[in-house]
């Protein structure tokens, strides 16, 4: 018999249907082999000219801005969705409300190295992704026109990347993204009843059913989500409560990276290297949701055919229960 | 300059940003070529041995259940999401909530002929498949345990479609999905500020605005919305203010096919038969929603580079301006 489960932070209801697994089609495959570098990448060292001036760059040995020698970096997108320069410009039409797209989109190139990707990556390298995370949502809190910074990744041209050479992306807005919207109510709504966060909640119950656990170490948390949208979904939350993303201890920053190099060597050994995207799910910039929302990871293999249907109605159908998910992944000899 | 776009139903916003069409890859396209069939289709006239048995069929000439002869053929899906046998055994577990996967999954085939697609079907043939999808609603609409009824299409792989043979699905769930209840919310609270249906004024804006029209008759207009997620979008609504699809009218029904079939023709010449979904939008079964909600069609060619992230945050960039769209569209040659 399919299940409909209820995500209990927004109330999204999805299928998990098993049953739909059989279908012909229904799963997809493209591994995600990164081939030795063409010497045309414009993230590879030496070609630091093929993009725009970096941002931020971190360099171990010193040297000069936009030279090689830095092990992470961080430039603007050649292609931004959105631009740092001008007035909001806010305006009514009739019913409807623009504004200018002003706001900051930025590639965090993770490693000189073409042939790696961020599953290969030592944690302590993860680690300084972090970092470089951390320092740009620093730098451009700064900014009062912003209030809202997303920092995802698409790994794959299946999961959306349009380059090869591993990199997250980073889009600062001056507006919030509904589905946030969505969590933070959730959240609020759940602190107004119980004065506890929800996650924590979510965490305290999966720590003592374990079905659903993927990797564990003394701050972070790898689960299977019990309302997953999709097969392999995961989300790695911090144990300690924590609305910032950027306020996180330097501890944290070193476990984090352990339990997301963890899950994706977990995810390529048993998937093969699947295409897939992460999304940071962290706090608006200038909301005091400090007591009741706590930012965590969405991490998503890309798996299953498109279903447009999906983007229509925030519903989703998921042929793999998160417990087989969790159990196959946390079973895989890394 | 890149411009940012509010839905003025569900708040969400969107980055229209005409910059990065330029950007390599970021739009793809496979047309959608039908081929003869192999024989071996299970939606031909011959084969319906093949499917499970039919629920509805129309066959102007008569004949027996299971036989040919039939124009328009409603079958339960062969691999179904959801069952129609069982209690809905709802259920908490500590925070979480689930109920047993109790619901429809069909398949509308719509037509005989494997050749034809939506788009080249005469309107008096789309007519019938509106009829059916009618027919289906008030049906099912006597099932207590259902709350909602979606019907959707996709059309093409790239949008989903596992079988060529022209088809639409319905799926009839014991939850409305979170993206209906946003449309609601939107509606409820524009209604209680106006005492107005915030369809019925989007409507008389664009009427007024011409910006953004595609299509109009007497009883139908089609628009691009002017906070388009994805480029080419087109919303198809009833100008009479109307909650539920299935109490239209009969000339309603004729119309719609009208307007539906000049959507589809418009968008086949200017995109070269691109995939696409589209999917009803009409009220949930049994709630009071008669003055707020006003029931639509939101019909979305499949052109852009899945972009992960978007999943994710609700958060969509969209190339292409739905002016620019709406002009491509309306004057083009059909």
């Amino acid at each position: 018999m399919p299940e409909l489960r209820r995500d209990p932070v927004i109330g999204r209801w999805v299928i998990i249907s098993t049953e739909r697994a059989n279908r012909p089609h229904d799963f997809f495959h493209h591994e995600v082999r990164v081939q030795a570098s063409t010497g045309l990448c414009p993230f590879c060292p030496g070609q630091e000219s093929l993009t725009p001036t970096e941002i931020l760059a971190y360099r171990p040995q010193g040297g000069e801005h936009n030279s090689s020698g830095w092990t992470v970096r961080v430039v603007p997108n050649k292609f931004p969705a959105l631009q740092v320069e001008g007035e909001l410009g806010r305006e009514g039409i009739g019913l409807y409300d623009r504004m200018n797209g002003v706001g900051a989109h930025e590639v965090i190139i993770e490693t000189a190295d073409h042939k790696e990707t961020l599953a290969t990556l030592s944690p302590k390298l993860i680690e300084d992704v972090l970092w470089a995370f951390r320092d740009r949502i620093v730098d451009l809190k700064r900014d009062v026109r912003l209030r809202y910074i997303l920092v995802f990744k698409n790994h794959g041209a299946a999961a959306g990347a349009t380059l090869e050479h591993t990199h997250s992306q980073l889009i600062a807005l001056p507006v919030i993204p509904t589905n946030v919207l969505a969590e933070i109510e959730g959240c609020r709504t759940h602190f107004q009843q119980k004065e506890r966060c929800i996650y924590c909640d979510i965490i305290r119950q999966e720590i003592s059913d374990r079905a659903r656990l993927v990797a564990e170490n003394p701050e972070f948390l790898a689960i299977t989500p019990f309302a997953s949208r999709f097969p392999f979904e995961m989300w790695i939350l911090p144990k300690r409560h924590a609305a910032y993303f950027e306020e996180s201890q330097k501890t944290q920053f070193d476990m984090l990276a352990r339990t997301l190099s963890e899950c994706l060597r977990r995810m390529d050994h048993v998937l093969t290297r699947p295409a897939y995207n992460y999304i940071l799910h962290t706090s608006p910039l200038h909301e005091k949701t400090g007591d009741f929302y706590h930012w965590h990871i969405e991490l998503i293999p890309k798996l299953t055919q498109v279903a447009g249907f999906e983007w229509g109605t925030g519903f989703y159908i998921n042929p793999v229960t998160p417990e087989e998910a969790a159990r196959v992944l946390r079973e895989a000899e890394i």
